[in-house]
């Protein structure tokens, strides 16, 4: 018999009020923002024109509990506290000692955990009257999630899609659609961004750090509109922090606490939202859980990357963000499915790193993210999103590491989303055709030369 | 202030240890199945070779609860209660004084309740060393719901996929075979069946009357195989009741009983799920909610239809079932995208309608369907399947009415499953691409010639 169930969820009493800033806990914070002109630290007021003026605020905040405002948890409640499952299956089939648990953050529409932060960025835009946002999305679970916040709270949106990924994944287009948003392939002809990279290649496939300028200009260039984004910030590791405070509460249930916890991570956002409240636990004393980072091999900032002052896009339209880069210039080969192709990560996460909070980061390749992803799907009879499948990849690997050496470890980790706007990815993979592929020290120096 | 939450789900000591039998209840049972060579009452030997004994014993059982088996409610809890909700936002949306509620079943990797029946029927022929399952799927709901069933009991599974489902849905396939489900074209030349429906048209889009053919003669012709189908059947609407049961829970957690409840009809899987324990108080003269079935008016066997005995397949090797029926040799209009295609209509279900236990049946169009749907959409942020849009579409028609009246009813429907894997036909819809199709009598005339 089985002294838990498969899944806890949480009595309404003990869901987050709160969302948690690790930046309160830190000893040191991360060096700032800087002005790309004048090398001055920026302020809140300078990213006024780009962001709702609440979320420039929490951009600096160091507070370290900000109320999570009724109407977003109202709409919070509609799908959290989102399940966190023992993987029970999962550990018999790899008959393995230790105990695996993940939150999964894939039960609403958008498939994500995106719709954490997207509801609440949605929300001061709309308190403070904007009537428009825009943003960029490659994979799509970001503009997705804005889509439906845009719809929930009668706004207009714009969303600036990596072309490549317009083309290959229709339905995300779709989707984004049917809430009601304008989704434009990126690069366009309706910035100066966007000519720009057209005129330099008509026949781009795209990135993210284009598709970033395109939307930056295009919320700065239009009355009552504002640019949201959906990782690497501040503010958004603080709305995700609401993934780690109910874990911890549900570990709890499972009378539980993790000796390793293990996330995905591209911009940051997942990877900041599952250890919120186990780092503060950390940082203060309380506890030494093991973190380990997962990223891909085809794009990875935190093991070969320089921790440098760099843009968050490829346009420099940003403030200089010390940061783990490939350089605003490094786009990921195409070939990489899996997701995670952002060039830089967050601020916050990359101190962590550096400062060894963050204990290990490891790049998987493709292939065998997707052997680990199939695996869980027909033990777990969860299908994930390629990205959120490089945590399971070493999950896996963390458990039969237990099983040789006979340690029964508690391992948790995050699963951010579903993949069923993904499949595309898994038939390439189930016909054989996943090709792994890992820049050469040559190529990441190319990117190098742009910062 | 809202008094009650958007969603509750159900502690674990309210969630159903028994499945429900409206059989045990209704004055009078339907028509016995016939063997359509003798045409007297089947009897659950004759079912073995095709279904696993318990399964068979099911078919015939009026035992008004069944435990449900501890393997079953085991894997159930992973993804159940599936949660109720309150339309809060859509009823703000139609400025209406009705209460809507829907009862979700998307929540699943299938996303569908067809997982509730395909995992005991998995179970029952794993019990009996069965090794093989065969099936049809046409939409794919049910296909990728035994898919998941058989992954997690190790069994093998050949799908039987419509052709012209096959073709258009080919993220339908893959997750079925990321599940390690082996799926194939029907027809096919894999039986006799198949070849047949090929040689009569080689171009044939297929139709789920012809892959029910096939996969009923693949399991009778192979060793340790038994074949499974996810609607229709008496022990389909049993494993399903538990979706009414939760509901009738959950609803009174709103303090609430439902004045209409609402569920689109196919086989009547759903709408037999939906109705369960209310229908129960209906029969039992504890309550009298009003039911409507909604059904496609592509495929109109309630409305139009006749009630008498037919075949459950094209290839008419099943026995005979007293249902509402188009005639086992109607085939909808390959334009119509929105599910709910078979000929007829679970037994238990079209005797209920027949008796007016079942209230009222209403067809509706595809593209009244799809607005719906939008609609729904862009308010709860839930993108529903295409099938389970026929009740929102009758939900929101209710709702309208209750504004023109003023009458504040209760209005409970279930929202069967998402609409992830149909977004081409959301594409179609919103590049307005959607065509009605309402069969002339001359083409229903077709239909009932093959009775």
């Amino acid at each position: 018999m089985k002294k838990f169930p498969n899944r806890v969820t949480l009595e309404e009493s003990r869901t987050p009020k709160f969302w948690y800033n690790m930046l309160a806990d830190m000893p040191e914070s991360h060096d700032p923002m800087l002005n790309p002109g004048t090398k001055q630290p920026a302020t809140p007021d300078m990213l006024y024109p780009v962001f709702a003026e609440e979320l420039a605020k929490q951009e600096f905040s160091k507070e370290r509990y900000t109320e999570i405002p009724k109407p977003v948890r109202d709409y919070l409640m509609t799908f959290r506290p989102s399940p966190l499952y023992r993987a029970y299956a999962l550990e018999k089939a790899l008959d393995t000692p230790a105990r695996i648990y993940f939150k999964y953050e894939g039960q609403n529409t958008s498939g994500s955990h995106k719709l954490n932060s997207a509801i609440a960025q949605a929300y001061y835009n709309k308190e403070q009257g904007i009537t428009k946002l825009t943003t960029e999305t490659g994979a799509g679970q970001w503009g997705t999630a804005l889509s439906m916040a845009c719809a929930h709270f009668g706004m207009e949106l714009d969303v600036y899609m990596v072309r490549v990924s317009s083309r290959q994944k229709p339905y995300r287009k779709a989707i984004m659609e049917t809430f009601g948003a304008n989704v434009i392939e990126s690069p366009s002809n309706l910035t100066n961004a966007g000519r720009q990279a057209l005129a330099l290649d008509p026949e781009t496939p795209g990135s993210l750090g284009v598709a970033i300028s395109e939307a930056i200009e295009a919320a700065v260039s239009t009355q009552n509109a504002r640019y949201t984004l959906g990782s690497v910030l501040n503010q958004v590791l603080l709305h995700q922090s609401i993934i780690g405070l109910e874990a911890k509460e549900q570990m709890e249930m499972y009378d539980e606490y993790p000796d390793v916890i293990i996330g995905c991570a591209g911009g940051g956002s997942n990877l900041g939202g599952i250890i919120s409240a186990f780092m503060q636990d950390r940082l203060t004393g309380k506890a030494k859980p093991y973190f380990i980072a997962v990223e891909p091999a085809a794009c990875p900032s935190l093991t070969r990357g320089k921790y440098a002052y760099d843009f968050c896009d490829t346009g420099k339209v940003t403030p200089l963000a010390k940061m783990y880069t490939l350089g605003s210039g490094f786009v990921p080969n195409s070939i990489h499915a899996g997701g995670l192709r952002y060039h830089g990560m967050s601020p916050i996460l990359s101190k962590l790193y550096h400062e060894k909070y963050i204990d290990e980061a490891r790049a998987v390749t493709q292939s065998s993210v997707f052997e680990a992803a199939v695996r869980f799907t027909r033990a777990e009879g969860i299908l994930p999103a390629p990205e959120s499948a490089h945590a399971i990849r070493i999950a896996i690997d963390e458990a039969l590491r237990c099983k040789e050496t006979g340690e029964s470890k508690s391992i948790l980790f995050g699963l951010s989303g579903h993949g069923n706007f993904d499949l595309s990815a898994y038939i390439n993979y189930n016909e054989g055709k996943i090709v792994d592929y890992i820049p050469t020290d040559e190529e990441l120096e190319k990117g190098f030369a742009s910062l």
